[in-house]
């Protein structure tokens, strides 16, 4: 079975796998420049935390090649206008204010514009492999959590797609299905956008992993009829007290699997974290075209009139959450200490990623 | 502004409103038998539980007309075999078994076939004349419940369209609004076949109550961020002990409401209680044909090798239901008690129909 390869680094653009048009199309886009990133982002044509990270970073490398300047104070200048350009086409996701601090932390000590080129495109091809092998050791760890032979209920998609590969709470329930573990998944559809139905049981299906889907709605009565094992989610940013804002429809998964005993974890890479914020309390939720709920196909179903709130995110309180599933480990209450403690060990690198490992980016085109 | 009359009796078929075109075409299907009235309830060209409870009695008075014995004890054996199939339409709505109890009782007493179908129809029409008069009564008693100035969050449809005029959850709504309550409604759009995003929307933009509409999965956050006065839904069944079937993502809404500390509401004539059913537990619920789910106008969304279950109800425990408000009063827990208490007293003939009354009967043609 080949490996999805969502984003692919050519050393000139970045190519990713349209994820507006799957399943049924597999269309390659390409970004020669960083505005073709941003579009691609707000656009949903790439999406997942950790992905819009990954491109992001390339978002700089793009408008560093772009820009015609040796001042190195007008370049950082510029960069600095196009990182809030960027951060501003998905400001919910931790992962690009992460990815770009990296970028400039980077980038800082170059001496000339051409190093500050070389540095910025050497951290985004870093950023872009350790992803994997974060997600792998996602997975390896959060495997153990999941039920023997249960069915595990995941929401919107956290696979592959939402990341340079192997994703993050899919790639806790693809390697669980690897060591062995005969669960099934049910995937809710995830409105309004369809993440579930169309991408993660496209992943679900490459995988071979058996998959039923429902309607979001749905959920509440598979919780409560005792047919799922546990709840397995990504995130889009986890607050210092472990609240999390993720994909609308998250909150109330939590609160039914709560409601029923269930386990509900959360799965992301410590790039999501975002413990300068204190709780999820108050944060300014994105919300989203209206068009997105109210036109099906060609045609809009609801009468003229009505006024459509398309609410993109939702915010989970952390008392929801069984435990937190990190590359560096998995976090239990209180996820404030536990969090904390996290990031204060030394950063570990991740593992060396096997030149096998193919993770999207060009070896002969990076310089 | 005219009402909306979902279900017309001309003497010698059933008129409806195809509710699967709504609202982008108001067209009109005939029901000339007993079967096209079981096609239409299948096919949700109506549906509601009052609405399919009236067309389910009109089914019986096809099905009388149409056979040709004057043998008594064949025309019983006939009628009890049609009202086997008309119930296996949609098992889950408790109206259908309450309309068809109520038939075969107004006819028992018939000496001729003649006269049996006169008592049919004559049964038939008094069912579908008094469920206005009955809605116009949940509204009238449940508005005071509605918070002055409030968004009240509906799920489904529960209109003029799910009954013969006016609706129960809806009709409260309107009566509250009509009272003076300038409240805002929020609606579910309601996966899979859209009842809130085409159906109550379209009932609200005639009724000229400010609405916004969001996705099922919505929800959660607006009854979080104190954005919802109360909640207010209808039923399909309601048990003994209050527990109640509704629509899929009833459950959901009525923990949400009630982890938030919000009023959670059931607007129901008693032709809903069932309380030969001790509780929902273990109620066997419909699945739904799958292409609801997968089929988006002439396309698939999800790949090949992906099951769909279609879970079309769910089941709310009573614990999260702040009152049942039904045309015979207004029951509070324990439900047991309340609800056997309302049942017990006298049956009430709903207030006489004023003749003005739009309520879809041509006078003219019932003998």
């Amino acid at each position: 079975m080949p490996e999805i390869v969502p984003l692919e680094w050519t050393g000139e653009s970045l190519r990713f796998l349209d994820q507006t048009k799957l399943p049924q199309e597999q269309a390659v886009t390409v970004a020669r420049s960083y505005s073709d990133v941003v579009d691609a982002i707000r656009g949903m044509q790439v999406r997942g935390a950790p992905a819009v990270g990954i491109s992001s970073a390339y978002a700089l490398v793009l408008a560093a090649k772009a820009v015609n300047t040796q001042d190195m104070r007008r370049m950082f200048s510029y960069l600095s206008d196009v990182a809030k350009e960027v951060i501003k086409a998905r400001p919910t996701a931790a992962n690009i204010q992460w990815a770009i601090q990296r970028m400039l932390k980077a980038a800082n000590p170059a001496r000339s514009v051409q190093e500050l080129r070389q540095r910025l495109e050497t951290e985004a091809v870093a950023i872009h492999r350790e992803d994997v092998a974060t997600n792998r050791r996602i997975g390896e760890l959060g495997a153990d959590l999941i039920p023997q032979n249960s069915t595990v209920l995941t929401h919107s998609n956290t696979g592959a797609l939402a990341t340079a590969g192997y994703g993050t709470a899919l790639g806790v329930i693809r390697s669980a299905w690897e060591k062995g573990n005969k669960i099934r998944v049910l995937a809710t559809e995830t409105r309004p956008l369809l993440q579930g139905a169309r991408l993660t049981a496209w992943e679900l299906v490459q995988l071979g992993i058996p998959t039923d889907l429902i309607v979001d709605s749905a959920a509440g009565t598979m919780l409560s009829q005792g047919q799922v094992g546990c709840v397995i989610v990504g995130a889009d940013r986890v607050a210092a007290n472990g609240d999390i804002v993720n994909k609308v429809g998250t909150y109330p998964l939590a609160v039914m699997a709560h409601e029923n005993n269930i386990p509900f974890y959360v799965a992301v890479p410590t790039s999501t974290l975002d413990l300068s914020l204190a709780s999820g309390d108050g944060i300014l939720l994105e919300e989203g075209d209206p068009e997105e709920v109210s036109r099906w196909g060609n045609s809009t179903t609801i009468p003229k009139g009505i006024t459509v709130r398309n609410i993109v995110f939702d915010v989970t309180p952390h008392r929801y959450i069984s435990s937190i599933i990190t590359e560096r480990g998995i976090v239990t209450p209180p996820y404030d200490q536990g969090l904390a403690k996290l990031m204060e060990t030394e950063h570990q690198t991740a593992e060396a990623v096997p030149a096998t490992e193919e993770v999207g980016v060009n070896e002969e085109a990076v310089g």
